[in-house]
């Protein structure tokens, strides 16, 4: 049975010793919404985890299903043996949203949007928390793709690991808009200000041995990553 | 004095226990050359490391400068604080290149360069050095900008903590191309082919209090990220 629970109906994250922003702290944000908003954009999050004492970190796609992230892979992936043993991961998904060009070179920033979450993996056991996992996947990446492509066959299901990972412990830091010079520096004949950055779908490519008659569809066509509305 | 002299001199990383890829191994790179590629393409890097057994992943900007990677912040930054002194670290840089679509949903992937880097950071305690790192820091983000900003004052660069990874253990792992559909599905009605995603530059924002008179740098408006030549 799939669990529709919500693991907390809290507004935003407890502040923890893990969690906290510290760095800037005014770019904390512990609100669910915004959270949840980062994560949905992103397309790749990197998992970090300890092995014998040793940091590893795998980028890897993940999908959001309420308030639970889900990764999934391999049965044989290093990384997924480790996870599902139960260990404590970090996990981060990161938005490039600009450069930040100040008329000082000490000044010059980024501006982003970061999400990270602390807690354990567990493995997915039950077959339909497993199929609704994937398409919570696959529609997180490309939606609309899910009833518009063959669906996974119960050995495909089997051969695949799915983790679940609580959304319990998260936070956020945002930075947004102008540089942030020294006010002598206002005077400087430097250009500065924000060079934003976006990620874009260019022209897609058909495979070579599509078959005939299939027309390129609207959620590929249209494709865009933003924020969602 | 700043030391020019490369760590190694080999034009393929060695392989090791921790720098190894594992799954899909044809994908796993040690070319020097195509590593730092990918490195001098990305914007932001992933590092992660251990604290109390507890695995983090912070997302910073980061500069290479010949066979070493830099990493910058405030001397009480967590990150650097714990970086300096001298743990293990696990840097990874991601660069998302296309959405798979495959016929099936099981064999949806994406195209990436992805590098992982093992080692241990040391502090940048020589003056000059420190400057030359964040040239190549700032210049790694915008290429032409250092010459045309206003120079680190002794003071910050003193207030600035700069951090060194040597690259001598890292990996490349890389997808390209078209998805992999197993033989009996090529003949589905189903779209499928690449969706390329590109990170672009959007018309830069010039800040509120900009001086009169100065002009959009030409490294600004023609600013793109792709490889370099």
């Amino acid at each position: 049975m799939i669990s529709q629970e919500n693991l907390t109906t809290t507004e935003t994250f407890p502040i923890t010793a893990r969690n906290q922003v510290k760095r800037i702290s005014k770019r904390g944000i512990y609100d669910r919404q915004t959270i949840y908003q980062i994560l949905d954009e992103g397309l790749i999050c990197q998992l970090g985890f300890v092995v014998d004492g040793q940091p590893f970190v795998i980028p890897t796609a993940y999908g959001r299903m309420g308030d639970r992230i889900y990764v999934h892979g391999s049965p044989a992936s290093r990384m997924l043996r480790t996870l599902k043993q139960g260990v404590q991961v970090c996990l981060t998904v990161t938005l490039l949203d600009g450069l930040v060009v100040a008329r000082s070179a000490f000044h010059h920033s980024m501006n982003y949007r970061s999400v990270v979450v602390f807690g354990m993996a567990s493995l997915v056991d039950d077959a339909s928390e497993k199929v609704e996992a994937l398409k919570a996947f696959t529609e997180h990446i490309i939606p609309g793709r899910w009833s518009d492509t063959r669906q996974p066959t119960r050995q495909e299901i089997a051969g695949t690991l799915v983790l679940s990972l609580p959304l319990t412990e998260a936070s956020a830091k945002v930075r947004t808009g102008s540089p942030h010079d020294d006010e002598a520096d206002y005077s400087l004949p430097f250009w500065a200000g924000e060079l934003p950055l976006r990620l874009i779908a260019a022209e897609p490519v058909s495979d070579p041995r599509l078959a005939d008659g299939i027309e390129l569809p609207t959620y590929i066509q249209k494709y865009s990553r933003g924020i969602r509305e």
